[in-house]
């Protein structure tokens, strides 16, 4: 097995968001459901939008969050998304690769526009997303380059990419390449209603190891064993992959392999003010633990930490420096 | 005099923000003055940005912020400016709308882009703007609405708009027609290199009963009249313009007018983190405390009140509700 250019290389659908913080009054009226994400056209993106106060806008996108991450904690990270040539995909560009992400999907030269998501934030901190995948749904098979995802260490892909037409064949195959050169395959469950949406595939990829890391929180992996028994859940999740992650928010989270499992608490934080990114930072705290060999209960540290800082500040990017934050805290960087 | 449709109208360049926390050294290498406005060109832009880090984007511009302010307050407010028909003009138009400001100003279908400012946030709060004025520069008095502008009790403009070829036409034709209608006339100095540029000019415009009301912090003022003394400065604001609002930082601000001077304090903050939208946050709750006849003092006190909250986070538009905010603190609103 060749030495790895990058230590996590992410797959995901790039998403600009859009974050407001507003009432639970916004919620109802628009018919969301609080806490999910809902995809929609870009009729329902212009009548939430023009309801919608003054926004900010920064980068997002769930596995481009983590990589983003992993990065700032000081690892070599890489990210294969689609954004279009328009400003907003010249702003999403920028900001991947400021963050020192190798970033060279190119962008569509047509059809939809960048993609963004319609982030509707709560008094209680809680985030309900509306995506419009635009460009994002051009993600094909064709922009997996095969060195470079034989090159990390691990890929990292995530559940949302089931949505767009031809991304899971980008997945699958990116997972292919990656066992071909012995790497590691991690996926995230994304969210419980996309979950819903392809249960039997994601029980299949993990059945058959076409992913050998699975990140999920409660609500997901409730939905994935259609259980309302976290054990029983757990112990689904434990025969059928090698590591599963479950995170709890405020009672931290859970690894769990057939070996057992190791409960790590959650990190304190002073206030939440915006949970966009709390999972994604996770995983960006743990998989950089992971591919460190800190151990699973120093990953799952590094990923509580993360995630504390994400929630505590509107938006799903750090806005400090994590590498610093971990050695003030005495975890390994 | 018709009763007013608006009490306060804005009239300025209208700027999109792109804005980064760095460290000074930043600054030294793309030799910038901390703290000033620089105007720059495409490549400039281009350069600067592709060095900088991830960012987190939001609208700005100086007279828009403090209009946006305004409405926040609970006044009625316009705004005049000019953006491209782009995305980012789009999330542009869709900020300030969402604010509660009437924004007619017909986007540009040709030319530059959407202005944009990027935005050097150091540790210690300072911002250092960079500003690529992109289709604002298009704003002409063709753009000036004679009704409007004589339906609005208070019009205010930027020193700024001294900037873009045509805009000080525009701005002398909407100083023309309030005067014509009876209404008051506000102008802020902007910026101290700005009255580097333009000290006659604004000079002419005081003392020709041009502009009623100006709005300086104390590097403007002492640019203004070429003095490191304070008390020679306000002396000459003083006789030149009816009322002159000096801000002065963490000293609060002194409004003088020929009757007197009144000093206000500054109000107490927790944590300075970017002072983007200070003086134009200032001017928000002045101008509102002044179209609300709560006296010089009390409008002092509205407007040190809002340029606290907007210096405690990230960009130049309030995000919470001034209006509680002011309650909440004793104030008029």
């Amino acid at each position: 097995m060749a030495d790895a250019k990058y230590d996590v290389l992410g797959i995901g659908n790039a998403i600009f968001d859009v974050l407001v913080q507003t009432d639970e009054g916004f919620l109802g009226r628009h018919g969301m459901t609080k806490g999910g994400m809902a995809l929609i056209d870009e009729a329902r993106a212009t009548a939430i939008y023009a309801d919608m106060g003054p926004a900010t806008e920064m980068s997002g996108g769930s596995a481009a969050n983590t990589i983003v991450g992993i990065a700032n904690l000081g690892a070599r990270a890489a990210y294969v998304g689609k954004v279009r040539d328009d400003q907003i995909g010249r702003l999403y560009t920028h900001d991947i690769r400021a963050a020192g992400v190798a970033f060279e999907t190119p962008a569509a030269a047509g059809g939809p526009a960048t993609g963004c998501s319609y982030i509707l934030v709560t008094p209680d901190g809680e985030r309900t997303m509306n995506t419009y995948l635009g460009a994002a749904q051009d993600l094909t098979a064709s922009d997996i380059d095969s060195a470079q995802i034989a090159a990390a260490s691990v890929i990292y892909l995530e559940g949302y990419l089931w949505d767009p037409k031809s991304a899971k064949e980008a997945f699958v195959k990116a997972a292919t390449i990656a066992h071909g050169a012995g790497r590691q395959v991690a996926l995230t469950l994304s969210d419980s209603f996309c979950v819903d949406r392809y249960r039997d595939e994601f029980l299949d990829l993990m059945r058959k190891g076409t992913v050998d890391l699975v990140f999920a929180n409660e609500a997901e992996l409730h939905s994935l064993y259609q259980t309302s028994d976290f054990d029983t859940a757990l112990k689904q999740l434990q025969s059928d992959t090698k590591l599963g992650v479950v995170t709890r928010s405020e009672k931290g989270c859970v690894v769990a392999s057939k070996d057992g499992a190791v409960a790590v608490p959650a990190f304190p934080i002073q206030k939440l003010v915006d949970t966009t990114g709390a999972g994604d930072l996770f995983a960006a705290g743990f998989l950089f633990g992971l591919v460190r060999n800190a151990g699973h209960e120093n990953a799952g540290r590094l990923g509580a930490l993360a995630a504390a800082e994400v929630i505590q500040h509107i938006g799903a990017r750090p806005q400090v420096s994590l590498k610093e934050l971990a050695q003030q805290n005495g975890l390994p960087v």
